[in-house]
C-alpha cells in the first residue's frame, strides 16, 4: 500500500484538519468532537442542513458545506459511519432556530447513528427532520444496506436542498424539495480497480486483470455482476439502462445527467462516458438540460464511474442553477 | 490495461466532444482541427489567451477555458504537443483584435510548435506574445525539455493572465503579469504509481512496491530520485524543500500554495500534504493566503501529487482573486 498519509489512524483528522485550513474563508472545522461547518453558522432563521457518512468519499460532504449548499458535514473514520454525538453537535452547532434538515445516505450504521443523534438533539429542542438517500438502483440490499444504497445522487440532494434553505424555505418545504430529489434521482455505477481502505492494508476486494464490476457500491461491496472489460459504450449502458429502467422517463422530459468518477478515473475517461450517455438520453427524446462531470463521491482511489440522472422540472433546475460557494462546488456569489 | 475508452485513438476527440456537450453554455469544440474556445470568442478589444499541450492532463486545459481564464485550449494527442494546425487556427478564433497570448508549458514539442502557429498568426497580421512556464524545480533538463518543465504552475499563470486580460489589460500588460507569475511560481511533484497512455497499453514507466519517485514530471519524465515510501509529512518535506531553496521568500511574504493531484490520489491524501505544506510555511514567517488543493494538472490515473507555491504581491492577488467561470475553476460570475 503506497498513500501520502502518516500514521494510517489520523489520516481523517489529519485531512480535515487540513482542509479546514485550505478554505477557512468558508469553514471551521471543530476536532473533538470532528465536524465542518459553513463559516458563519449558525443562521439565524434559516433551516440548518446537516449531513456526514464515512470518510473516503470526497469531497462528498466536507466539499460540499456552505453558503446555498450544507450547514455542516460530519466525516466519519473511513468507510465508517460518524457516532451520534459528532452528529447532534454539529445539528446543535447549526440550529438556527428553523429546525435542522439530515441528509443520510441509506447505509445501516448512518441510518442509525444520525436516527439516534436526531432524537438527542430533539432532546435538547431542536426540530430535526431526516431523509434518506437511495438512488442507487444496482441491488435491493448489501452488505451495509437495508433496501438501495445511496451514491453520487446525494451530491444533487444536498445542492438542491441547499439552495431551498439558503432561499429561506421552511423546514416541511426544503424537506420536501428534498424528497423530491430522492424520488426522482438514480445511479449505478462500476469499478475497474478496487481501492485500499488505510488502516486495512490491502485492497478491499479482489478483481480480475480484465473483468469490472458492474454495479458496485462506493465501499467497493458487491455489485450486480462481473462482466470483462468492453469498450467505454458497452459499459455505459450497462449503467443507463437499469437507471433508465427504474426512472421510466418520457419523451420530451428534461434532466441533469451526473457523471461521477470514483476517485482514480482520468476525466477524460469521464468525458467519454458522459458523451455516450447523453446521446443516449437524446435518442429517448429526453433532453439533457443540465451537466456535473468530475469526482463528487469517490471511494478512495478506486477506478471507476458512475451514472446519475435526475428528472428535472421547473422548481428543481432552479434551485439547481442557485448561486453555491462551497470548496467543490461554486457558482455565482 | 483497463479504461474507460473505445477506440484508444479516439479518446481525445470524443472524451473533448463530451466535454465540449457537457459545458456548452461555456465552451465551443472544432473538431477539425481540434480546439476548444469560450462561447463567445472572439471577445472584440480583448488580449486572446491560448494554452494547449498534449492530453491526458485534464482538467488542464480546456477545463480553464472561459470568462476570466483562457479563450482556447488546443488539446493534442495524449502527451504529444498538438501540432502548429490547430493552434494557428485557435490563435485566429479568439483573435479580438488587441492580440494573443500564448502560455506554453516548457517541453520542447510545445515550444516548437507554438514558435510556428505565432509565425503563421503573424502573417495573418495578429499580434502573437508567449511566455514559456517552466515552474517545475526537480531536474534542468529532461526527456523531452531543454530547462525546467513546465507544470502545475501553469494554472495559476492562465487564471490571473486571464484575469487581466478579462478586465481589460493591453497585450503588453498581459504578457508582463504572466511574466511575472512564471518568475515567482515553483513546484515539485511526486508519483506513486505510474500512469498508462491508453494507445501504449502498458505503465509508461516501472516503480517498486515500496518506492516513489520525487520530482517527477507529467508525462512520468524522470525525476530526481526514487526513494523508499516515507510518511507523507517526509514526502512533502523533499517536495517543498527545494521549492523553498529555488523561491528564496522572506519572512512576512504572502503565498499562494496549490497542492495539486496527479489524477489517482485521494482528495484525503493531498489535504493531509497541504496541511503540512502550509504548517511548515508558516514556521517560516510565511503567510499562505490563498490555496488551491485539488486535481489540475495530471498525469492520467497516477497516483501522486505535486506542490506549487506563488509569491504573491497586492497585483497577483487582487487578479486571483477575480471572478473566474470556467469547467474546473469558478468562483464568482
Amino acid at each position: 500500500m503506497k498513500k501520502l498519509i502518516n500514521d494510517p489512524h489520523d489520516v481523517v483528522l489529519e485531512s480535515v484538519t487540513g482542509f479546514g485550513r485550505a478554505h477557512g474563508d468558508l469553514v471551521r472545522v471543530s476536532t473533538d468532537p470532528l465536524y465542518v461547518v459553513r463559516a458563519d453558522a449558525p443562521v439565524r432563521g434559516k433551516v440548518g442542513l446537516v449531513s456526514g457518512g464515512g470518510s473516503g468519499h470526497e469531497p462528498l460532504h466536507a466539499g460540499f458545506v456552505g453558503r446555498g449548499m450544507l450547514d455542516a458535514a460530519v466525516p466519519g473514520a473511513m468507510f465508517t459511519s460518524p457516532t451520534p454525538e459528532p452528529v447532534q453537535a454539529a445539528t446543535a452547532a447549526v440550529d438556527g432556530g428553523a429546525g435542522v434538515l439530515h441528509i443520510v445516505k441509506n447505509y445501516t450504521g448512518d441510518v442509525l447513528n444520525f436516527e439516534t443523534a436526531a432524537e438527542l438533539a430533539e432532546a435538547e429542542d431542536i426540530t430535526v427532520r431526516s431523509v434518506i438517500v437511495n438512488d442507487d438502483v444496482a441491488v435491493e440490499d448489501s452488505l451495509y444496506t437495508a433496501g438501495r444504497r445511496g451514491v453520487a445522487g446525494t451530491v444533487l440532494v444536498e445542492k438542491i436542498a441547499g439552495a431551498a434553505a439558503e432561499r429561506g424555505d421552511d423546514l416541511d418545504t426544503v424537506t420536501a424539495v428534498a424528497e423530491q430529489v430522492v424520488a426522482n434521482v438514480r445511479s449505478m455505477g462500476v469499478a475497474l480497480t478496487a481501492c485500499t481502505v488505510p488502516h486495512g492494508g490491502r485492497p478491499s476486494f479482489d478483481l480480475g486483470e480484465d473483468e469490472v464490476e458492474i454495479g458496485i457500491g462506493i465501499h467497493g461491496e458487491p455489485g450486480r455482476r462481473r462482466v470483462p472489460m468492453a469498450p467505454a459504450d458497452d459499459i455505459t449502458d450497462l449503467l443507463l439502462d437499469p437507471v433508465l429502467e427504474d426512472l421510466a422517463l418520457s419523451r420530451g422530459e428534461e434532466v441533469l445527467l451526473l457523471v461521477n468518477g470514483m476517485g482514480g478515473t482520468p476525466m477524460s475517461e469521464l468525458y467519454v462516458v458522459y458523451g455516450h450517455a447523453r446521446r443516449r438520453l437524446e435518442d429517448l427524446g429526453v433532453s439533457v438540460t443540465r451537466s456535473l462531470v468530475g469526482n463528487y463521491t469517490t471511494s478512495l482511489e478506486m477506478q471507476g464511474a458512475s451514472v446519475t440522472v435526475l428528472r428535472l422540472d421547473g422548481t428543481l433546475t432552479e434551485l439547481w442553477d442557485a448561486p453555491v460557494q462551497t470548496a467543490a462546488l461554486r457558482r455565482g456569489l
